[in-house]
């Protein structure tokens, strides 16, 4: 084949294409009963009903409609699987290694996406679906398991140069409760002191004037992020004439979208 | 179709898969014997000799061969269009809006890549591949115009944070180089003294003991980065049991790779 005189846009019919969907959440409880462990993030699993791999745990997902966008195939997992709408929703990778799936070349684009713990607390879980601690997962099928990792990596990095924490937490928060996050994700015990001192001087948060009352701990003042919070890195939708895609629309419920 | 009891893996023979690559290199020349004018991003592209789109410009690029791998689709590309084996090469994004191309639904997947300047002078490009100025580019094929619009906000965004400017210059470089490389990708002008105050109080590049002599100009400093020059952020190659990917091999040609 002549690359450079038949360009882009043909297709081979034996690759196939798919979309998972790598969901966090940040829970306390470790459903066993246990009360008040720290905080960890969690993922929801489903058990594969057949083969390859039938039994092992698997990311939501599925072949890509030829009627859906990338985005609306991810949200449509989401929704089957959690019942749930994220606070973020963004593009992760295409993962396309040979031999990632036993019998037949399959691509995957990966999204990733945060929901809030009061959300993931009122999921209602679909069948063979379950939650289940990203430092203790069950054997994975296919690369799953990789994906996985390189989701929880990419947490990391950008919890360092953003507001992503903003997806974990409400509107207004206490500096406890953005450390708690931080502990979550980083999986290792901050100081205090040295956290606030960090995040003060950041400049991405803001005291507030309210105080967060109730509870077992003294009343603890609310901070807000100073600017709005970003969306994902995504392609600027349209064909704008502006070489700069918008990326700081003010938002709450942060969706990705694909270029219209 | 139930997402939540059939996951992941299987295929709608209905969507096709392409990998295409933007290459970005930094160039002086305008092509029509200019001399000396600022130095400015280009990219290769390629003439569409068959519909849709036919006659039109379009990325490098080609469907997903069934015994490839993504990373290796999109070097194959490289090569066969340019000759060129770029020092840095990572995936963008996939792009799979509905009608992105008339006829068939294609997703694509697309890597950039940037290559040095003194590469891309000895370059031998393929028939009907030509490279143009990013700010002056033709009409494009399907939604080329958007992916290198994106491709170039992922440049000036990833320019502020890290070594990216290494893949267009050598191991060492002048701060009027360096500088040159941010004008070019930044399309502005930065004052000479300031942008030296910020590189120097930046923690990223150390001066050497050597000078740069020849030329028009008087000898001047070089410079080299305080760091091994990191890869780009891929997924960890195998199933490691780290959590974290390695992502700082020293390396002076990157490449990204698809998880073995």
């Amino acid at each position: 084949m002549q690359r450079s005189t038949t360009p882009a846009e043909q297709t081979d019919p034996q690759v196939g294409l798919a979309v998972s969907t790598v969901i966090f959440t940040l829970r306390a409880d470790d459903g066993f009963g246990a009360t008040d462990p720290a905080p960890g993030i969690w993922l929801p699993l489903v058990r594969r009903i057949r083969e390859p791999y039938d039994g092992l745990w698997a990311l939501p997902g599925g072949p890509l409609g030829a009627a859906e966008s990338l985005a609306d195939a991810a949200s449509s997992t989401l929704e089957t699987t959690t019942s749930l709408r994220p606070r973020y929703l963004e593009q992760l990778y295409a993962f396309g290694d040979l031999d990632r799936s036993p019998a037949e070349r399959v691509v995957s684009i990966v999204y990733w996406a945060l929901v809030g713990s009061d959300e993931a607390k009122r999921t209602r879980l679909g069948q063979n679906v379950r939650w289940f601690p990203a430092d203790a997962l069950p054997p994975l099928a296919f690369d799953h398991r990789d994906i996985v990792e390189y989701a929880l990596w990419r947490l990391r990095n950008k919890l360092e140069y953003s507001h992503i924490a903003h997806a974990f937490l409400g509107e207004t928060f206490t500096l406890s409760e953005l450390r708690e996050v931080h502990e979550a994700v980083l999986q290792k015990q901050l100081d205090p002191a040295n956290f606030r001192r960090q995040v003060e001087s950041s400049g991405l948060v803001l005291q507030t004037d309210e105080l967060r009352t109730g509870g077992r701990h003294r009343p603890a003042r609310l901070y807000r992020w100073t600017q709005p919070v970003t969306r994902p890195e995504t392609p600027s939708p349209g064909r704008s004439t502006s070489r700069r895609p918008t990326t700081s629309t003010p938002t709450t419920r942060q969706q990705s979208e694909e270029p219209a």
